[in-house]
Order: C-alpha cells, then structure tokens, then sequence
C-alpha cells in the first residue's frame, strides 16, 4: 500500500515504465529532438479527412507501437488512462474506441501525461490493474480552431504565445521490467491542485501555468525531503521562455532545470514564440528524448511535472481567469 | 489489494460511502424526487452572472455539504475526482479551485458520476488517498448551448430527446463508517470500454448509450457470477424511455430495472419527451433518492450502472458516430 507524505505519494511497489511510443507532426520531426520520436508524419492530416480525425489517428498509432514494444495485445491492458485537449476528449475517445478495453477519460489540459501516469501508478498499486495504457495528444490545427482563431484567419501571434505540439505520447506502465537492464520506474507521485492567480492572456499560458508549477514543485521538495541536487533533470511539461524564467527564478533553480516546451523546438529557427505547448509536448518529449537518456543510464532520477492551463473558450469568453495545474512524477532509471 | 474478474473489480477493503450531497434546480425538485435533494434552488442561474458559473456554483455548493456532513473539512480530503459535460470541464474546475485541493478532472459523459465512484475507490484501495470527494453537474442552459442549440432559438424537441439536469451530486468516500448504522459500502466495481454503434442522432442518447449500458451489465453478471436476483435495483444513468425500453428487452430485465432519467421527471406532467439525462442527472439521482434508501435498508443491494454518450460538437459536425460507455457500481447497505 502507498505512503503519503503530505503532496508525495509514494507506491510501495514502484511500477516499470514497459514501453513508450511518440508519434508527431512534421515539425516536431524538424526539431532538436526529431530523430528520437518513433514516427514522424508530414501530413499535417496523417491522412484522414479532419484534423480532429488526425488527432485520433495518432493516438491509436502511438497505442499501437507501445503495445507492440511491450510485447502486449490489446486485452493485455487492464484499464487505458487517456485525454486530451478537445472538446469531451474526442481524440482520445474516437482513437481508442477499437482496443475496446476498459477506459477512464482524464481532463487536466496539458497535465494530462502527468495525470495518466499518476493514475496508472495508481491503478497498478491497488491491484485493479497489472497492465495499465496511458495515453495523450494535441494537435496544432485542432487547438487552434478551438481555443484561439482559425488557421485562414491568419492572426499575428504575440511573442508570449506558444505553438502546441503536434503529437501524442504512449506509456505502458507495469510491475515487472521486460527487460534485465535498462529499466525505468515510478519512484513517486503528486497530484497537483488548481490555482488561480488570476492571469486572464490566453496567449500567456506560461504565466498562467508557472504559479502551479511553483506550487506542485515546492511541495514536492519539501514533503519529499529533496532538493534539485537529487535530479539529473528536472522538466516542466510546457511552460515556455516566459513561464520557464518564471519558475526558474522564483524557486531558484539552476540548470538541472528545462521544460518540454523549451526542448521540443528550436525557437529562433523554427518561429515558436515562447516556445510549445500542448497535452503532445510533454507526453512526447517524456516519450522518446527523457525516457532514452534514462534507459541509457545519461540521466538517472528525473522530476517530471507536466503543467495544464484549466480554461476553455467559453471561460475565456467570460472573461474568467485561467487556472493552472501541474501534477509530479519521480522517474529513476533501474 | 484488489482482486478483479475480468471486467469486475472488487475492493479487498470495500470502501464506505461516509456522506452525499444533491444540488439541484427548479424543474428537478418540482419532480417526484424533488423533496429529498438537498438543496433546490429556484433561480436558473443560482445568482451567478451566467449559466457556466451558475453550473460551478452547483458543485462547489455541493461540495459544501457533501464535506460538511461527513464531518470533514476541504483539507481533509486527499484527492477530488471531478467532471461535468463543459468543454475543458470548466464546471469543475472553477467550481472546486478554492477547496484547493490535488484534483484529479475526468471525462466520461454523463458517465462521469459512476467513473468518479470507480477513481475514487481505486484512490481508497491503493492507499494512496483517506478520504475522496468524487463530484459531478450538468445545467440545462449549459448543456443546450454546448451541444445542441441555443435557447433562445426556440427549437423544437424530437420524442426522442432528453432533458438534461439541472444539478450537482457530491460524494465522499473514506474506509472507516461515520455512524454505526445505515451505512452504504462499494463491494465492485467495473470500468466500461468505449462502444460504437454507429448511431449519429444527437437528439436519441439513449439509443446511443443502450449498447454500452447492455455490454457492462451483461459482462458484469458474467464475471461477477450475479443475475438481477442479486439486486434490489439495478439503474442505468441517464438513458431515458427509448434506452430504458432496450436495455430491458435486450437483457431481459423484469421490474427491478429502473433508470435515473426515467425517476427524475414525471415525463407526462413535466413535457421532458424521452427522459432526463446528463452528468447532474445519476449523480444527483444517486446521491439523494437511492442512498437514503439504502441507508433505511429499503434497498440492499443495489448496481448502479452510469451511461454516457462520448461526442462533441465537433465530432456530431463531421458526422461522427456518438460513442457511448457505461460505468457500473455495486453497492450493498451495511
């Protein structure tokens, strides 16, 4: 059984990461980190007739290829943990419908791979599960369409604004490694809660999302006993230049620090802005670049803190401020 | 640690229900469970400036008195699981940002009452929570604007449609019984896979769910070794007339079969067409009329099975099909 420490739980048996999959856009392909994802498309339709559709296409090939890595089939999975940006998570619904296994949808914005995790640990360490999926993804077309302007529009994009990953990340979790060495496991977890510091820019998520990543981050360190020096990394999951500063100096972090949103693109190259957001970012960077420098043994003890921004167009429409989240979770290589 | 039977799972601690609370509107306490919700308020907008806020006011109020009656303040709780029918959850999420609480957002539909009760009692059974609040709303106004029409288009309403909820249903879990009597407990649960049935007539829910609500029941007496002699009630969330008559015929239900969106509403005197469905609707439904029933000993044992229609404005536009999934909870009084 678990032990609570305040924020940090930690599950009595820490569950293998079995697999991974990454599964982006052309872009993403294009990026510092291209060569490590599993696929890159460079139909921005993968295909299908919608981006929406799309969006679906890449979670069930992510699915697909880290089922595949964990030498599992489909009705090995006990329960799938997926969300994703979308109006009622409709890419994770539509990608998934055709594993036809029993399925619980999350929504905590871009903290969904953190949140999947958690609850997979979770799922895992109360013997509901032996192998859990979990499973996000973002699109850029769909995003925009839904929580800024059209695309036809063509709207000049201020420099706080973010460019949202095109992607989605998979992870298989279980209690027993499939392989001898190389292993990589959930030491701890925390469950993050809302904050509301009352930033109202939705083309300033970073500064929307840094209060709670200030807030899961110090608790985390503080309930757990730890301190930076016990990371080889730790990554916030996509606040960009301007939330990543923000973090950076209010905790007084130093280089072990860097954010997926930071990672993901090369921003004077690649015309991001601030740099990448969306459920995608974090998911797929944690997915290939993080978890391959872990089973290489380049990086042993990382702190992953995926962040959300908790609004949705008819929020913003009315004028609420945007709610922040961030949810931890511990990875050591083994 | 939890043993599960193919799709049913069962708590080796069954966790307890310690308290409920129902926040509901006008038109649900006019209706013939109307006396016993909590709370009925007669304002559509619960003195909030829009119907959004008015939705988020439900379940913080809901929240409130779920807490209060078992005795518990906001820091007691370890974990919320939250979800509504709003895009981005955005009920849940502004209406528990001040409980300040690790919160966990969920989507499944109108499923997301019986999703909740399942997270929750995974949180309790893992160790890694002592006590959970699981809560859930839907709004009429909301819920009209989002998915179908707005309302002041005045449009006219198939036989088949459903009347969403106007209400809030709040729970909270824990291991260890408040009082020594007419206590509620979780003896298993089973999450429900996505299913695709091809209907696509947003005005017919019920259709759409029936088969999900048919593939979790059925496989739940299968793997539970149960038949509906085992129950005193067995109740789908929200399917309304149609879904009801479907579920009935196609299992082969007798009379302990009922439906929360058929017990709501008096559908002759209240001109509801089909039934009632949304989030709002078991959660409320549950947390009132059947719980204090249970807690008389009217009711032993009782499968509450919550259905949802997995769809988006987005996907309804590009002709998606409406996917439906089902959540099933036994409960037996104690």
């Amino acid at each position: 059984m678990g032990k609570r420490m305040s924020s940090v739980i930690i599950p009595d048996r820490a569950p293998y990461i079995l697999s991974t999959a990454s599964v982006v856009g052309k872009k993403e392909g294009e990026g510092p980190l291209g060569k490590g994802f599993d696929h890159v498309e460079q139909d921005a339709h993968f295909g299908q007739k919608t981006f929406e559709k799309a969006e679906s296409f890449m979670q069930s090939k992510a699915a697909e290829m880290a089922l595949s890595k964990a030498l599992l089939k489909p009705c090995d999975i006990d329960i799938i943990f997926a969300g994703d940006l979308l109006n009622q998570c409709t890419a994770s619904c539509y990608g998934l419908v055709e594993l036809n296994r029993p399925m619980v949808g999350l929504f905590g914005a871009c903290s969904t791979s953190a949140e999947g995790l958690a609850m997979g640990v979770m799922a895992l360490e109360s013997g509901f599960a032996d192998h859990v999926l979990t499973i996000t993804s973002s699109h850029f077309c769909t995003a925009e369409r839904q929580f800024r302007l059209p695309l036809n529009y063509g709207g000049q994009r201020t420099p706080t604004a973010q460019w949202t990953v095109t992607g989605s990340g998979a992870f298989v979790l279980g209690n027993n490694p499939i392989s001898k060495e190389g292993n990589v496991r959930i030491k701890a977890i925390a469950i993050g809660a809302p904050v509301d510091m009352g930033i109202t820019d939705a083309n300033n998520m970073g500064a929307a999302m840094a209060p709670a990543a200030i807030k899961t981050l110090t608790e985390f360190f503080t309930d757990s006993k730890t301190t930076e020096n016990d990371f080889d990394l730790i990554v916030t999951g996509d606040l960009g230049h301007v939330g990543h500063s923000i973090v950076k100096e209010q905790i007084g972090l130093s280089g072990v620090y860097n954010d997926c949103g930071l990672m993901i693109f090369d921003r004077e190259r690649q015309d991001v802005h601030a740099g990448a957001s969306g459920c995608g970012c974090s998911a797929s960077v944690l997915a290939s670049n993080i978890i391959t420098r872990m089973r290489a043994k380049e990086l042993s003890s990382v702190l992953f803190t995926a962040t959300g921004a908790l609004m949705s167009p008819t929020s913003a429409g009315q004028g609420e401020s945007i709610l922040g989240i961030a949810h931890a979770i511990w990875l050591e290589s083994v």
